[in-house]
């Protein structure tokens, strides 16, 4: 930001708008809705329920407590505590009395960092994720909770996340922001193009839905965080590589990413539950995210997309950050000119 | 507004967030791929092409001056002033250099309430409708630049314009933000329905898609606007009947609201060209605007609702207004108790 915006920087968190904005059912019932997800949670429970027995849960940035409630219902832990920084901790409560558990369910107002236990848990889960993985940076609460309250051996739910990538097809999105401009009714609207990609193609679109078939390789898990070795100073900058043979003969408008989750068993060799939002697997509201080239590069079967991916935490907006896409392509028969580019993505500052 | 809220106003027609929003492409695209708007105004255009020959117009609020190129390239006007307040207007400036209409079209950026105009215009046209027809008040802009500008005799397109209502069903919306509280995931989550009535059904939702299916008695007129008549001052309360025999026993869930507007020919006896934004009609990007009661009520065939709708502009923020539907229900075989009530929708402050 330049002088004037820092001059002006009060909450570099922006804690009032991140959790004003959970205190509102608005996105409480766009998570809840998503039943891939939560049916995913309720999942791990299940498949835990034995070895939940006794057992100390902190469920953290539990909005509704429906984590924590499917904990208390389906299996027997010893307390779960239901931690909740924003208004709707008092809802909450609410709910676990109505639903009869309030000899197990403990709800605590407060954020991860700054939250008292009376004492450490076995098992910190978390639904922290976000848009790319880690936009908004929920989990650095997370990395601090556990440094603080889960005991030498405890686990985390999820244990492990990846962030996906593929190069990608976008036909539609570009007839709609940039080749509409071209003869809309006849007239020709092209002096608004370099405005339409400024303001279309700058920032990455959100909840973008990939076909399949879009994709023009396979995708690859290029970054993979381990949830009990990570630290809140890796969130800085996490760096990934790619080199995707093209499978499929397109236009490469740009990248799609998502990410995976994995839940690892209490107990060793149980089953691994995965949560995937990608373009394969039952939809969630979080559905993809995408970053358009600013200009479409024609690619063949037999060439490949190589590079890296960075994205670099904000330093003064903590819950912001950006993404590098740096790539080259090669190998091309019809092209042998290797193209090579390199486009960094604000979200959102 | 409480007192804190209005000791911050400073402009109570919020100017720069409204041009604002103009000077970017997003609402642009947006009406631009409405097909069914832009087209409609250039039927209007094109069967009014030969009475346009040598007439002066003006092209009120012209955003990327897409009508006044119709007007221009479809038919002969001696003049088109393209009048814009936004940033967009040095845009609209090279859309018509790049269309070679330079000639005719002179680009003026100002407010309809400032503009300053060699002379008196034959035709004032404008794309002034927002939801329930009024919001946002860009008409009173249109009303001032009529009467500054508009000659004796002179026509206005839009030429007239109505609101219709329609009481209606609307189960999916009801389910999704109401009905799932119920007994999701098993669990009885219905502490949270004030919140969500509170939340989902305090302010009217814009972008409503009514199924046909979905009206319990057909649209009427409820409200209809002369645009050669009507005066500033008719805007601070607009107030309109209905007596809605019901046709088809279902839930009524509220009521259903949109808009129609008119254009009548430069020709006596030439025909008049519609563009209507409801159920019935080819999508527009205005969609339909539904009002939900507080309490679904159970409606038979043999029944009447009637009422009153009144659009009351506020007081202190000139581009907001609000929506009191007040509705008695009576003549149900089933239920002898005449049922009514009155609920006030502010659009949105
Ligand atoms: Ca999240
Ligand atoms: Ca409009």
């Amino acid at each position: 930001g330049d002088a004037g915006e820092e001059d002006e920087i009060e909450d570099p968190w922006q804690d009032e708008e991140y959790f004003g904005s959970y205190s509102t059912l608005r996105l409480h019932l766009e998570m809840l809705s998503d039943r891939s997800r939560t049916e995913t949670y309720r999942r791990v429970v299940v498949s835990n329920r034995a070895s939940l027995r006794n057992k100390a849960v902190m469920d953290l940035g539990c909005g509704t407590g429906i984590i924590s409630l499917f904990c208390a219902q389906l299996a027997q832990p010893s307390v779960v505590y239901a931690v909740e920084a924003s208004a709707m901790a008092e809802y909450t409560r609410q709910l676990v009395r109505q639903n009869g558990c309030e000899e197990v369910i403990r709800v605590l107002q407060g954020r991860g960092e700054d939250i008292q236990l009376p004492g450490k848990v076995d098992v910190l889960v978390s639904e922290w994720m976000g848009n790319c993985l880690v936009f908004e940076f929920m989990v650095e609460s997370v990395l601090s909770a556990r440094d603080r309250w889960l005991r030498e051996g405890g686990v985390m739910w999820p244990s492990s996340a990846a962030l996906a990538l593929a190069p990608c097809q976008a036909h539609d999105y570009f007839a709609e922001k940039m080749a509409f401009w071209e003869r809309p009714y006849g007239l020709d609207f092209t002096p608004l193009q370099p405005l339409a990609q400024q303001e279309f193609f700058t920032k990455p679109k959100f909840s973008h839905v990939m076909e399949p078939s879009d994709c023009l390789a396979s995708p690859r898990h290029v970054i993979s965080l381990n949830m009990y070795t990570l630290q809140i100073k890796d969130l800085e900058e996490i760096t990934g590589q790619f080199d995707f043979p093209v499978e499929t003969s397109g236009t490469f408008h740009g990248f799609t990413a998502w990410f995976a989750v994995y839940f690892e068993s209490l107990d060793a060799g149980g089953t691994t539950v995965e949560l995937n939002t990608g373009p394969n697997s039952e939809p969630t509201h979080w559905k993809q995210t995408l970053f358009m080239l600013d200009q479409p590069v024609s690619l063949n079967t037999g060439s490949s997309v190589t590079g890296t991916i960075v994205l670099r935490r904000n330093p003064v907006w903590r819950r912001h950050m950006s993404v590098t896409l740096s790539w080259n392509i090669s190998g091309d028969a019809d092209n042998w000119c290797p193209q090579s580019g390199t486009k960094t993505f604000p979200m959102w500052r």
